[in-house]
């Protein structure tokens, strides 16, 4: 199980590390779209945009449909919904970091400004 | 500006896609390691590992610092706060699909009972 759900992560996060995969699925969040239209506006072969939307596929983050000639391309969000949960274990490390700052800003707007420089021969 | 962001959202994802690193970013939450210490659960050659971590390391995920002779890493979670940012986006795409299953599983329990067979015979 814990094997399984490793490998659909590693699937995940492969598909994840490309712009035009990144860009395909802004796409299709938008709405869905058939192969050529979601290949139209990336500067690449039809061959070569197929194969970024198998691998998105695989991840689970597009469905395809055939309807008659025409594959339709849907997004499924639910893998990311996993990402997210992955993530959730780290949230404490970057929490840490922002308390760290928020203590170091709160600490300098607190302390007593300097006193004026040659404040002594004024006496 | 965004082409830079783009490209370390890739780094990002690419070294998450990986179960051996996801592990030593684990280990890595719960203390500082050695190189050393940091390969030894894996079955894996010190190069290998080595290799890993500079992965880690490209992606800001992994920060080194020597130390004498040792080479000491710490867990840096940003990125992973760039990746969660990069989710928020898509996060109304998984809650839709919860609010559709709730919608369906009220309608399940609040539609009204089904007339029991054979009602009619009885009149």
């Amino acid at each position: 199980m814990v094997e399984f759900h490793a490998a659909r992560l590693d699937n995940t996060f492969h598909a994840l590390a490309d712009p035009t995969r990144r860009a395909m699925l802004k796409s299709l969040s938008v709405h869905e779209r058939s192969v050529g239209e979601l290949a139209a506006p990336f500067q690449m072969s039809l061959a070569a945009a197929s194969k970024h939307i198998k691998v998105l596929e695989k991840a689970g983050l597009v469905r395809r449909e055939v309807k008659g000639r025409t594959h339709v391309c849907r997004l499924d969000a639910k893998p990311l919904s996993d990402v997210r949960d992955w993530l959730r274990y780290y949230e404490r490390f970057w929490s840490e970091r922002l308390d760290v700052l928020e203590a170091l800003l709160r600490e300098d707007t607190s302390a007593p400004p300097a006193p004026p420089r040659g404040k002594g021969r004024t006496r």
